[in-house]
């Protein structure tokens, strides 16, 4: 494995393989294994979970780490083609990505979408310019429409919880402050459909999945043995659920126009998911939510504290799965 | 043990065993003992040598470390509970702690007092939230009401300059732009108490030290053969001192008020230490400071830069005390 | 060596040793040589090459390092002596460079200049004072003046590119939007000086090189059979040249005058250097820029990703470069 962008770019049995080195390494440590090795971090955007488990796993691996935030100690990155800087963005991309490449053995790179053009994010337009400057081991911390160590880090959750390999996933949109992007929607609902599931968006009228990503779902769910389906009907969705997986994003139908977006989410106070959802589902449904989470306006309280809620495991598994990645493309 | 809250959690003798581990850790290293452990530090306020020396004294034992600061390339993190999360903060502590407590063998944790209510700051109703929450190794690295790390480091500090066990300990009120907490008054004041000094408390009226925080010294100064008094009188208070430790504080009496405290200050220029403060003192007394410290503010330059300080040697003993904590607490 | 603060401090013949040094630990690591040891990398001003290239540096000889960025989760420092600190720095270098030095093995201080008195910043007034406090091995990160960093890489780099010891060396001023400090125009044209090149530099009128630096290079490229002059006659400058090195500096004639500088560099749009420029130089000629850059502003996009350029190569080797320093100081 030379990069990992996309977790749909391996065959399912090659994702177990990676889910299974996750927990090998989680329990018979191999502390030295990547001794003199080190990874560069680069956050065009803020994290927590990623940089923590990134410089966590890297050090359980006996490696090293650094990490570039611009804006915060760096200057920002232009990462337009062709741009006349003239304002304040004093670097660009096409020489600071090469030059921490050029430092690290692997390179992890987290570039949100611009939230402008659609079509521009789903084809991943701004992190493609960026990976295309690294010929180094190369790790998405989350691009435009994806967020593959998320998805992995899930993968290996349901498995530790015993979430049948065709059980029910839903993929609810919930309510936020703001209009988000669709990276980890995207991101888990493919990964639910390379796991076999049967995947189900559950999510308000304005809040589509776009044709692309759905048709992806689609065509891993059906190679999989599983299905991809899309609603604005929660009871019909939650129905026999064996996840119920919330995500905040922003309108489809308004991509990039903050009112519009604004307009619409102000009618939707309901999507705050709570216990009663669970009216229908498995009664063993477990609630997973990649985090952060806003509390008592996406999520409730008694939800995230109560015995449904894997989200601190998820997000724990973020550094084994990490890990087995780095294992995978620097061991 | 398991936590390192508060230094008045051990006994007199636990904490001279520490000291006897850091003064062993500095001239015989360990420079293995924590390899492959991983110490996470939480800062939910700014920090320069808590930062720095965690980071440094984990790595001379083996370990490594990684840093979250919110607010800096992370988000804000909400701590109220039953917050409606609507507002700046994205991710609240009872995630965000968790999370970061499982990517780590030990978490530090820095939270500030809220600097409203002074009986919840002497309740630790901040930091004692969030403790609930991490099952792992925890260090205090500075609450609302404490900072033992401090503590112990300027314990070390006084064995290292001969300072008699029973020797007056003046802790001095000094002027500062703005209310700052009471969280190293506090700890200092009862680690000399623990210590078994002659502690006395010199501040002009409006700074007095809370009832809670004085009995709690007191009591300590009991058990180790000490005393604890209170006092505005400068030189009365320092007459025979061993020590002077100058100490920056907001008005207990406008807690949380800024413009009652502002207009307090404003009339204490004069509580701007100097030589001149030592006119009664020990021939040889000391002057220390925990750092940052506002020079012709709070302290004059040539008392800094003379003789009698070690306010270098006080923040230096950071490392190694913390050294042992790291070591206590992992090893 | 016990501290690497100006490049000319060694005799050439040092300077080929850490070059030499530089590439046997390229192509012959030892990664622990440093085991245990900690650097510590001091950022009053923003970083991306210095910070990466260092952490990453010191991590593949074994050691770690910390980092402290004022204003980035640590306050700001004061700097001036005898000041009244009653503003918004909180804390004094004259205690925060002691303590910091005191955590680690190494310190590497990075300080811009003050841009106010050129006289003051050609006397390296700032980072001198700072200095002065370090009684560890000390390494100068960029200040006023120098960038010995930088420089001992671009020498490495001409090495590597079999650039002629003698050839000529143009270091050419290009546009910005604002005027920049001296620390890399002198500190590359020293260095080429140093080598035995002759140097060139080329810059409109109000942007000569003061005489103290020029006279610095004239010193050390007559000892090394070289030569220094400077011009505004840009066919001239490049006849011939197998190097030209843009770099962006202040008007020295408007210096911390902005508004001068300003109006002086409005009129220098056509100082952007691209291949047109090349047309009277060796065919093969190099072009060179320490980074960042702005493109289309400074230097042509066509010019930066085409074959003459080795922006790149510079800044990967500063990590080498850096670690034959750290090698030296601590090995």
């Amino acid at each position: 494995m030379k990069r990992f962008i996309d977790l749909a770019d391996l065959e399912p049995a090659a994702v177990r393989d990676l889910v299974a080195l996750a927990q090998k390494l989680e329990h018979s440590p191999e502390p030295r294994v990547l001794a003199g090795r080190i990874l560069g971090l680069l956050f065009m955007n803020p994290s927590l979970r990623t940089l923590a488990s990134f410089q966590s796993g890297m050090a359980r691996l006996g490696g090293s780490s650094f990490v570039i935030t611009p804006g915060q100690g760096t200057w920002n990155l232009e990462t337009k083609l062709g741009a006349v800087m003239n304002a304040d963005r004093a670097e660009h991309v096409r020489e600071g990505i090469p030059v921490l490449a050029s430092y690290a053995d692997a390179l992890g790179i987290r570039a949100f979408a611009e939230g402008i053009d659609l079509q521009a994010d789903l084809n991943e337009v701004g992190f493609s310019a960026m990976a295309d400057l690294v010929t180094k081991p190369l790790i998405n911390m989350e691009s435009a429409m994806n967020h593959p160590c998320q998805a992995l880090a899930d993968w290996k959750t349901m498995d530790e919880l015993h979430v049948p390999a065709h059980g029910r996933f839903v993929l609810s949109w919930v309510n936020h402050p703001r209009a988000l992007p669709l990276a980890v929607p995207a991101a888990t609902m493919t990964m639910a459909a390379q796991r076999g599931m049967e995947v189900v968006v559950l999510r308000p009228e304005g809040y589509e999945i776009p044709k692309q990503l759905a048709d992806k779902a689609r065509r891993l769910a059906t190679a999989s043995g599983g299905s991809f389906s899309e609603t604005s009907d929660r009871s019909a969705a939650l129905k026999g659920a064996r996840v119920l997986y919330a995500k905040e994003w922003g309108s489809t139908r308004h991509y990039g126009d903050a009112q519009g977006d604004a307009a619409l989410r102000a009618q939707l106070g309901g999507w705050l998911v709570d216990e009663s959802w669970f009216a229908g589902a498995d009664p063993n449904a477990h609630f997973m939510h990649c985090l952060p989470v806003r509390r008592n306006v996406a999520v409730a309280d008694a939800l995230l504290d109560g015995p449904r809620s894997v989200v601190v495991r998820e997000a724990y598994n973020r550094m084994p799965a990490q890990m087995a990645v780095l294992h995978r493309l620097l061991a």
